[in-house]
């Protein structure tokens, strides 16, 4: 490695800097905050290029380099940046959140205190109903009227769940087993730690339209408000390369590849071949979901769907 | 390493296998069950042996072998054997379970199908009060008549919260918004899998009379019925030297040695130099919770204790 | 969850049982075995449904779940299987080898025990050239008359260094000192247990043709000897949406969308807004990474490429 | 949470700031260094404290809340800081240090560049001997004359070794390939990080006495070096709880509460039911490593054996 001067000073990004303890609210009474973190876009490039060695002659300039690493799925060097943030949350949220397994995580116990007098509440403008392509979803909002009757209810609700629990402190409940009954969406407060590459994994799942509005609030605020401070380069390239990637299977690419020098017919024959042009009773074709998944792609590509002609 | 036949029957554990499936309830509607395993206390002898190689002559029987394994924190043989369980289990229990970051879960999702119709209820005679001595825990139980009231007001809201979802489900809410408000205690499923060095180490905390009740009455049927059918020798070994142990620091372990050999006054030198013993103004020694703490276990271990003379 | 009955066959594969403990060759010495293993297809289909409960109605196959799940990148489900397996692999591919954080390891140690007597010897047609596109990989194999002169200099330099060792050890020199400049390529053994998801992984990189050569006819065997056997489906949809997978980054598909409805202009100017297509001063284009990577992948699909019409 | 100021200053260690980037020399030629790092003794308090919430009262001074965190095992505060270290190191010490598989490691690659020119050479007195009473360490020197024809055969050795190498690189064989025969020991370098709590880990087994020495010089320098400045209160609880402490299995305990209330008898019952007074033939007892060892611990602490009266 090339020879290095014998004290450094510590890497530091003055923008994140800017923020550091600067309370990002979310949801109804919720927020996210940086406390700490560690390495920038240069300690990724750093750690790349000890690997090539004095082989690399520096001909790529950093962003090239950060685009390559994440375009090739090198994560390893995205593991020498970690951060460190504040979040408060509805528990049901955190739930889903304290999944992803590879966090250091230190949370607010309400075993040893009284819980937080917060959970999230739903304004009338906010119910949202069940998708109807999608069986885990939301779809659009409930009219406001019937809003506004089920925030009413919630808001009862919530009064009279946090009064029977206030009941049972007083009369000399256990705090672990009084919280019992809270409602799932009372507010928590946690450090939570993670290292880049980790982050940007949660970040792919938790800022996509399939997860839940709640948790891809927090997931957006992390994202476009810290994580594009904080490592702009990376931001950018995750942007390019990841969360807006799509992927193409080997029968895909060979089909794409069949309609791209206009060979309708073999297309078709390898979809045929994977099992996707089943005929129906009726005339059609038999509903197969990775025909169905592949077309919509196919659509957004504006290629022709060789079973559509 | 020893030639090796070629063909090999697949390591299996017939009491184990005579439980395959058997629900073992916990709490009032909870259960446990093993849907598979890997490995027995023959595998963690045979991985640790590799590391021995040719060096060693099998002088040690296996039950001596696990011993000295686990005497010494040999954590990674117990890491060739694993365990999948089906839990029923109240999500408030729940949530200290999946803080243990080894595992490997699929659970039953409240955004795909409508939530578990059962909570976990408190009977009359189970309501504990906070602990005075532990700001966690439980303490002793209340009497049955706060009891019956506590369980009575408890059904009724839990009927009533489950009114309140049910309606909004009714009304269209989206699974995933509607549960917001269930209680903490609503029941889940899922399959949980994790190696036995871990399990061993979720067992140490959560079978650990600091640990809540409910997660505790969980971690004692996974020992007593399961972990002890399934590898005998892990088993015994972890309660001789793991359950049980006691830990003594460098300066607890000077001053034990002191009074060894007769000299109190050598253990009050030791105590004071690390701060133990100062004099507070009445009289007596300022609490000093290192203090306290070693007492207690000198005195479990009927030792005389040198600033108590 | 569906009622169950109460108690439950231990979950095996014939298929894979008839091959526990048989030895795969691998490289001059080497071998890959099954020593036991966890799950099958259908565990993996059953911690899938256990997340979509009652709502989902088997409509699905077993099949098309797996290849669903594959898909999405639904891991979690494919963590349900775990593999374990006795290897015997030289020290430098074992090296790439235990890289792979995942898995549980227990290993021949050569300090408890004398080294094994054996060191990878390369044929004198097996010795390959440096790649000229490729810093860090292999490209054709040397002439045969080099290669044997190659092999027998090795051949000569692995003697004299087994001696150098054996001196050592009989001069009463520690075996963990003794074993300082035996060569890279010594043969180790080990057991190596890894669940079914990261294993995927594993192959994924490892079966590579960017992988070494010798880990990745490791690789190769386990995938196509082992895996295939034990879970064939997931081995298919493996192949289907894995290995075979092509990726698009959002500039990409935005070209390709382009392309697709004969915009090559508006595809260019995609490209120049992305820096691709900047003008050389020899009146071509400045080299540039990403575009070149792209161009090839739009050759592979037989679409033409706009900025070479 | 108690409310905070909205901008923070990012937590420092002037005492490690002003080290890093200074080169700590290890072994003949190798290095330790800090490149960054996260957080500090506040950091693991103040995350600590969000488990307490408003319960606790900031009772207990910093210093007595880390120790008690130690003592008592609660890790996960510890996770909140993280280090990055860059070191030179021979690959066979190496090997033990990334079997920490809690790591993120970018490493110096032998096939993107030429292996580094040096490997570890051992002085004339620093030869090993095999430890008698211990199967995987080392026991005093050799003598120095017979270490001085070692050293001068190892220099030859890797001089030749060297000398393979490079006509293998000079013949255009890939260097993926031509590395295969270079020693163990030679050097390699790498960036590391890992977080305190795992660190501490690796620093209780590395720095132990049964660690090999050449891996042992790196623990010792990172410990009192670089840990010893970046978290002083975690390091002297580190060594006054963990580094020194000593486990007594609840056989043990037993045993010693028989002796401290004078009961020799009572002990030699309980020894008696461990199975660990076997009479041999010979009219002494059958040799047991549980009760040797254990009877090594009581004669550290001073305290009378009660089969040895």
């Amino acid at each position: 490695m090339e020879s290095r001067p014998e004290k450094l000073p510590r890497p530091g990004v003055p923008a994140l800097d800017e923020i550091l303890g600067r309370a990002f609210p979310v949801l109804d009474d919720g927020l996210v905050r940086v406390v700490d973190y560690m390495g920038d876009d240069a300690a990724i490039v750093q750690a790349a290029r000890v690997s090539y060695g004095s082989g690399t002659k520096k001909t790529s300039d950093d962003r090239s380099l950060i685009r390559y690493l994440l375009r090739h799925r090198h994560t390893t060097p995205f593991e020498m940046c970690s951060l460190k943030l504040h979040v408060r949350v509805p528990m049901d949220a955190w739930r889903q959140w304290i999944r992803h397994r590879t966090a250091s995580i230190n949370e607010y116990s309400t075993r040893y205190s009284v819980a937080i007098n917060s959970a999230q509440q739903t304004a009338g403008d906010q119910w949202r109903t069940q998708a109807v392509d999608n069986k885990q979803g939301s779809g659009s909002f409930l009219d406001r009227d019937t809003g506004t009757i089920l925030s009413a209810s919630e808001k009862a609700h919530q009064d009279s769940t946090r009064k029977l629990y206030q009941d049972r402190i007083d009369q000399g409940v256990a705090r672990e087993q009084a919280r019992k009954d809270l409602p799932l969406c009372t507010y928590t407060e946690a450090y939570w730690k993670m290292d880049l590459h980790n982050l940007l994994h949660f970040l792919a799942l938790r800022m996509d339209s399939h997860a839940q509005k709640e948790i891809r609030d927090y997931a957006t605020v992390i994202g476009q408000e810290i994580v594009a401070r904080w490592v702009p380069m990376t931001w950018e390239a995750f942007h390019d390369y990841r969360f807006g990637a799509m992927y193409f299977s080997r029968i895909e690419s060979g089909i794409i590849a069949a309609i791209g020098k206009g060979e309708a017919e073999e297309a078709n024959t390898l979809a045929k071949a994977a099992g996707w042009l089943k005929p129906a009773r009726n005339g059609g074709l038999v509903p197969n979901r990775e025909r169905l998944e592949f077309s919509e792609k196919l659509r957004q590509l504006n290629l022709q769907i060789p079973w559509e002609q």
